[in-house]
């Protein structure tokens, strides 16, 4: 009998009818003869909700103590789960991340897992029942609480389906698999019946919500096939696994970010931009984006998504003191990448973008390149529009590219 | 250096500026030269909507699960209480029932505490920290979580004070001490500057709030001495401790209950009525009062309260099953208690109860009596006026006998 995990969003579990209707799946997925794991983040809003009081009651929570408000909403769902799982008749149980054996580093509020040691797991599975894991989060070597960080619920159902030798690792989430743009911002955008990970793992990183991209480098580490699809039971899915090279140049998709800060010294020199990469790297703030003009009047830049930072109010203050006027912070920027394969093999489709953001009229702060990725950054209210463009230009030109092949 | 143990209940912490509240006097407290461990409950309402979440989406949740689902509530405020605290650069640390070393039996919803074992406390302490703990929790030897019923945050500071070897327990609400009756229903209800453990026992059992019964048993067993006061910071407290045998008759209060259900047999025999408290055991239904009338027409009833019956639909349908049309169930009874050490030597006490409800035209569905209470059941609409003219008749006339001594 083969292993499947599934894993469930949030927006599927965010009340007593959508749980109902995740029981019923999950049953479903059982009668069809699998032992069934499943991973749940909180309802809803909760995490955001948490947070908000927690900055509510101090301006710098400690991360030892957000994790042990934030892994809370888990438990909420997982139990509610498992009794609605119950009620059917499903004999069910519930497990939080430290009971699932999810053993993490002591980077607290952005923990890795560096071990799972799924023996609870196992025996309840062989014993019929289904398994459901709290998400997001793990125990450290230390005994201590920690969460993984946003999206953390898709590498613990990543990392589970590795430690179970699972047959399928199933996220769902409100869009049925992963699309060439965000559906909400482009209407034209069309589902990608699969993706290679190091694709799905650039978009994610670019800002696609669908998948976490810490959990798809996981899964391509242990060559673990991702099945996304959407929790309401709407046809489709996106499968991520792994693919002989494609034809160079093919764009699979447009993904975006608001959010960030761009943190520019105007004097730089390797000694203190090290030291700027160091003390945002030191309070979570991981460089996205690092741009360098030399010449005459030399700039380095780094943009910093703020997602993951704990307490930006105690970064801010720390760089003010350490670098004072040869720092200068610009808010609201956002970043407009596109994802493919080779897109960077002859400048084409970079001449393309900037084509785009001149015929809209759009300030470019920065540009970034890899052989996967061209990355815009623009002023974070007008991504939408450069979204909608880039999209047209690079994505729908060439629709049999992306065409379903399941 | 001394160590204080502070439990805050759920009105307490149900904001977030009263959690701001309570940082201030546990601050201050460890500002006075103590040791702090402070055991929290969940936020205002967090358990009793937790519940309900539950009962929506199963009829009959398992107890592990619920346990699973209500220790979430402690974990919030406790980590937030933390955050407040170190935001005032109070150094502190918050720690689970589990982590906290709270081993319990694995009776879920209503465990039982076995052993303490507080080693990860009492590092904290030594290195100055405060430590937060989660009330109402605990962990089984098969390493399950398990919650310890209504008003468990009280034993959970009780029985860390004794493992502690605590020089106080202060347990804080929303009112400042023990009242001889809820102020709410008896506006002439006055404060008990002290009272025994036996006593006060008695009146939590009779339903006071105030503190947990079993919390006093605990207390009662290690000697530690209980100090209740308002959260508030409103002057006046209560200490429960072991007092010299006072002279007999003196009432110290009234107390009441409604929610309760009455089981009559109507053919009892022993085996039936024990098969009946068996099967009310099993669910959590603990009988509180017994009445057995012999003669021509036996009956034999039992009160039982429906507060910690995680299932009470299962055990109606279960009783129905055996027992049929032999047993009678009315809902809607209520129980008035009036306590004190010898309240029926000789039975004037009685006497003036009975009076008391024939005034009332109240009709009595029962007496139960001990050494140190009398309890009437009657109609639960009818429990205030009662609970009125009974405080009026046998505590109010001895004004001097409940007077301050502190």
């Amino acid at each position: 009998m083969g292993v499947v995990v599934q894993k469930y969003g949030g927006s599927s579990v965010a009340d007593v009818e959508r749980i109902r209707l995740v029981a019923e799946r999950v049953a479903a997925c059982q009668a069809a003869g699998n032992q069934v794991v499943v991973v749940v983040s909180a309802m809803g809003d909760t995490t955001d909700e948490l947070l908000a009081l927690a900055h509510r009651v101090a301006e710098s929570p400690a991360r030892r103590e957000l994790d042990m408000l934030l892994s809370a909403g888990e438990r909420i769902s997982m139990a509610l789960l498992s009794m609605a799982l119950n009620a059917r008749g499903v004999p069910a149980v519930s497990f939080t991340g430290s009971q699932s054996g999810i053993i993490t580093d002591d980077a607290h509020v952005n923990a890795r897992i560096v071990e799972v040691r799924p023996y609870r797991i196992q025996d309840e599975l062989a014993r019929g029942r289904v398994v459901i894991v709290a998400g997001y989060q793990g125990v450290s070597y230390k005994k201590e609480v920690t969460t993984l960080g946003r999206g953390g619920s898709d590498t613990t159902a990543v990392a589970l389906a590795a430690a179970l030798d699972a047959e399928a690792c199933e996220i769902y989430s409100d869009v049925a698999g992963v699309f060439s743009a965000d559906p909400r911002l482009v209407p034209e955008a069309r589902r990608l019946s699969e993706i290679s990970y190091q694709e799905m793992q650039e978009l994610a990183e670019a800002g696609a919500r669908v998948l976490n991209a810490r959990a798809v480098e996981f899964a391509k580490d242990r060559g673990i096939a991702i099945y996304a699809r959407a929790s309401s039971g709407e046809p489709g899915e996106t499968v991520v696994r792994r693919f002989p090279p494609r034809a160079p140049g093919r764009v699979v998709g447009v993904a975006s970010e608001t959010g960030l800060v761009l943190l520019t010294l105007t004097t730089p020199d390797a000694g203190r931009l090290r030291a700027l990469l160091a003390a945002c790297d030191a309070r979570g703030a991981h460089g996205k984006e690092l741009l360098f003009r030399g010449g005459d009047s030399p700039h380095a830049s780094v943009a910093v998504s703020l997602e993951n930072v704990p307490d930006w109010s105690r970064l801010r203050a720390e760089l003010q003191e350490h670098f004072g006027d040869r720092l200068a912070v610009r808010y609201g920027v956002g970043a407009v990448s596109a994802i493919g394969a080779g897109i960077n093999a002859g400048y084409r489709d970079l001449g393309v973008a900037l084509d785009t953001l001149a015929a809209l009229d759009v300030a470019l702060l920065g540009v970034a390149t890899s052989s996967f990725r061209i990355s815009l950054l623009v002023d974070a209210a007008r991504v939408g529009d450069v979204v909608r463009h880039l999209h047209s230009a690079l994505v729908e030109p060439a629709p049999t590219a992306g065409a379903s092949t399941s």
